[in-house]
């Protein structure tokens, strides 16, 4: 089941252009920036109400969030939701026949999947099971 | 001053597939279709914990969603946030050299205005001051 967005993902190509866009233009803070997605990434949480935009910035031009922009422009990237159990959520999600991008992996929130936009009505959509 | 998320928007060829897949795959229910959009949208609103996803489908070939789905295809089209003051932000989004699109209008929720992306970051963002 899904219980809730947890964050919604954003392209851009700098960062503090981005931070500062948020700040000065729409009075929202974000967070310092960390190195994400196996240092490919630099990223940073505007937090709006009870809602969280994820910024991404590429680092260098290999990972897969610089080939993104590269072809899409900056921009919505994807969607996160709150799953009580992401195991047996991938359990049904296959058995519905959509495709699941690899197993499981830890990240800082705790263990998440995605799965591809082409069985999802076009948006790219990342399952989180949070840490207790 | 931006309050919270009021919706996501996202763009679908067919609201009945969309709102299927929605409540069979995430178990997320949506509301029953209107016409909205001045004839040229169908919408149905799914709700995900404290937060609205707003299904977009066209009528015919010739409003602004179904250019979108014919450029672009389905998946994310704008995110919706709200403002305490329309007329105080637009003045303030002006000044910061943002484009606005248009004079705020009257809809469902109350006096909504969009920003194009090339201002903010390639987000298509709508503004909206709810009725009290």
């Amino acid at each position: 089941m899904i219980k809730q967005v947890s964050h919604l993902g954003m392209a851009v190509k700098n960062l503090e252009e981005a931070r500062e866009f948020y700040r000065s233009v729409f009075g929202l803070e974000s967070s310092e920036p960390i190195i994400g997605g196996d240092g490919t990434i630099r990223v940073s949480m505007v937090r709006v109400g009870s809602t969280l935009i994820e910024l991404l910035q590429p680092i260098g031009s290999e990972g897969v969030m610089a080939k993104f922009l590269e072809k899409r422009g900056e921009g919505f990237h994807h969607i996160c939701y709150d799953v009580d159990d992401i195991h047996a959520e991938i359990a049904s999600i296959k058995a519905a026949g959509l495709d699941v991008l690899g197993d499981p992996k830890p990240g800082a929130e705790g263990m998440s999947v995605f799965l591809h936009p082409r069985g999802t009505h076009g948006i790219l959509v990342e399952l989180v099971e949070k840490k207790e």
